[in-house]
């Protein structure tokens, strides 16, 4: 009877901001961090599962420290236990009532038991010998559901509606596992349109995005108007036709700020407008989207919880919604996020970029292919094109599509090279 | 020239649950506990600023580590400097483009930016020689309005409204001073209500509420329904007329199972029904507002920024607001959520209890009437009667009223005995 016996918390940090990757209107100088979570256990094969928990350097110390906080909710847990029933496990630490204080449901220690419960899918996926988005794919509509913490949904989707959409998927799963090993999902890059870019390298990024086969790529906007009219301009004829160009301000903007800005963007048809203002701001986004349609608004990477998530969707606040794996309680609560957007009918386009958000969001979006959604049409996943290398099993990018990962798991182990290289503040890299 | 010097955490945690000492519907054992935030400076005259930011025990070493990740964005300032403009200090501390990921503003590292700002606001005070409240009324309009982050909030409170609603309180100010000194400001108390108490130690409490002089009480529910109603009746009972009794689910209802449950209490004639669900769901508390009146529904104790005050004033999802004075960013943004208030015309009726809440957060509700809202009709501050005695300058209590504090600062020192014997893990009392 196999039992975790560890659960660590690595502190990694790679020096982006010595070359500008990553900057953007809010963010103007990122170090990609993450807190590397290993789950241990003493069974003999070595089972073990691993996560990121995404940040941008300072403050991981405190994000190490919140996963630390975890180790007696599951330290000394049946392994078999843990990956029968992972619905009862993730409610088990979101439901601390000490720890709950600190949230509840967000900020740092929400992040940290994310990153548990996605190490512990991690370990789930590679018991069962399968990449994670085949293994979720895998599951009966009724385990999924069981999978989901419904408290404070039920207002907008319950379990049997839940139940509902995953068995209107069902049957063509089997397709649809073919054709994402065929041909893989739709991926955007953002990789062209950092901030801090010259408009010469701006240029030949987005001619070198339309030539690699990207459909859409995304600029990061908001720091100057005039600048971001002039960029756009240049990176709209760069891209040629066919490709569309999206916009992302990073919550630069107050209301009425995002408005005036974002109507200057319109005539470059934006293919949506990312993060105007405070992602907390559903009202705000409601009256912005009301302001500037037929622009498509879009929010998501920030928001950091089902109930945020809930009220974008019933508030009609944007036409796209971004997920990111490693910002809420893990794969469980972005199951419930991806069956609120399949209710409300609302296309989502992962976030990803930073460090092992490619990833890992990858397996959420084609789970979500697969067994809600059913649709990859007029989606994508974010892709940046940095520090993929440190991964046993990146992700593999062809003509502007994601591969389906094949090997075992969550792809989120870290080479040992690496792990040793970027640990902070005493590995080499950081001399 | 003084400079700060250091910025000491401690972590210091109350073995309360040992006596189901605030236990509800959520938190069935917490253990009191704060993290101690010093800021030292070199000023001849020993001059530091004292805050508490308050958990619930668990991770309570993980907020003590987001306080310290915020050493090198304050040690070194020069002390004039912070002091003379605590607005610019705090939009510091909440801008770092680095930290900022781990919230934005909200959770662990939003309470532990909150507690250093509030230590700032300790300081300035006692370097002034008055009570914060004090401090805070004799500050100009426009030295209030400087103080306040307006980022996200102009679609609902410009700084030009902020000020108009600073100048019209202007003029009563001296004599609400003298108000609150002569009589205080009017208490109402959560002592009686605790769920682990049994129905005669309810009973007792209740009338020797009533007895002490208090106005208003309130109790915990959302456990068991056919409980809550028993323990109303033997409440309202006990209270005697001229006695309100309000309700506080702490978040245990879906939006669906409060609306039942609160008609269900609704013959009681709760004074108000607090935290009927998730924090985070304005749009909740709209639909169950609207479908309990005229049952007023107020929330805030765990609205985790001024952009969630916004919204829950935006759409009318409150009648009345609970403010906390260390969930939020600090002195300065609950400034900005009472004058947010203030525009919407909706009462404050501040959180309190924990370890040091009753004693911080009764300086805003003095400020706020001296110099915002300027009344004090039909609000009063929670109070619970523990924990007290380990503070140097604790609140006092006189026929249901606060005593307006006469000794300089924000009330906040603890005395040595107590950090020396509650300091955990290795103090006496966790022997």
């Amino acid at each position: 009877m196999a039992r975790i016996v560890a659960l660590e918390a690595g502190d990694i940090r790679f020096p982006t901001s010595r070359e500008l990757i990553g900057s953007d209107a809010m963010n103007h100088d990122p170090d990609y961090s993450a807190v590397y979570v290993t789950l241990r256990s003493d069974a003999p094969s070595g089972l073990a599962g691993h996560a990121l928990v995404f940040t941008i350097g300072r403050g991981n110390e405190v994000q190490a420290a919140a996963v630390r906080a975890l180790s007696d909710l599951v330290v000394d847990r049946e392994v078999d236990a843990v990956l029968g029933d992972l619905g009862t496990f993730a409610r088990d630490l979101t439901g601390d009532s000490q720890l709950r204080w600190l949230g509840p449901e967000k900020g740092v220690m929400h992040m940290a038991i994310g990153g548990v419960v996605n190490a512990a899918w991690d370990m789930a996926a590679r018991h069962a010998g399968q990449p994670l988005w085949r293994f979720i794919a895998a599951l009966p509509p009724e385990a999924i559901v069981a999978a989901i913490d419904f408290r404070y949904l039920t207002d907008a989707l319950t379990p049997d509606e839940a139940l509902a959409i995953l068995r209107r998927a069902q049957p063509g799963r089997a397709a649809r596992v073919a054709e994402l090993s065929r041909c893989g999902y739709p991926a955007y890059t953002t990789s062209p349109g950092w901030l801090g870019y010259s408009d010469g390298k701006l240029e030949a990024l987005v001619r070198q995005a339309a030539t690699d086969g990207f459909r859409t790529l995304k600029l990061k906007v908001g720091a100057d108007l005039a600048e971001d009219v002039r960029r756009m301009r240049i990176a709209r004829a760069a891209a040629g036709a066919g490709v569309a160009i999206a916009v992302d301000a990073n919550q630069r903007w107050d209301v009425g700020e995002a408005i005036g800005w974002i109507r200057a963007l319109a005539p470059f048809q934006p293919a949506w407008v990312e993060e105007p203002t405070n992602p907390d701001d559903v009202l705000g986004h409601v009256a912005i989207r009301a302001a500037v349609a037929p622009v498509p608004i879009s929010s998501g990477e920030h928001t950091h919880n089902r109930v945020m998530f809930k009220q974008l969707l019933q508030a009609h606040a944007v036409d796209l919604l971004q997920i990111d794996a490693a910002r809420v309680g893990g794969v469980n609560e972005n199951l419930a996020i991806l069956l609120l957007a399949a209710k409300f009918g609302v296309r989502v386009f992962p976030h990803a970029g930073g460090v092992g958000l490619c990833e890992m969001v990858q397996h959420l979006a084609m789970a979500d292919f697969v067994a809600i959604s059913g649709s990859m049409e007029d989606r994508a996943i974010e892709y940046v094109n940095h520090l993929h290398e440190h991964f046993s099993d990146p992700v593999r990018i062809r003509d502007g599509r994601y591969l389906a990962p094949a090997a075992p798991g969550f792809s989120t182990e870290m080479r040992e090279a690496s792990l040793r290289e970027f640990a902070w503040p005493d590995g080499p890299a950081w001399h």
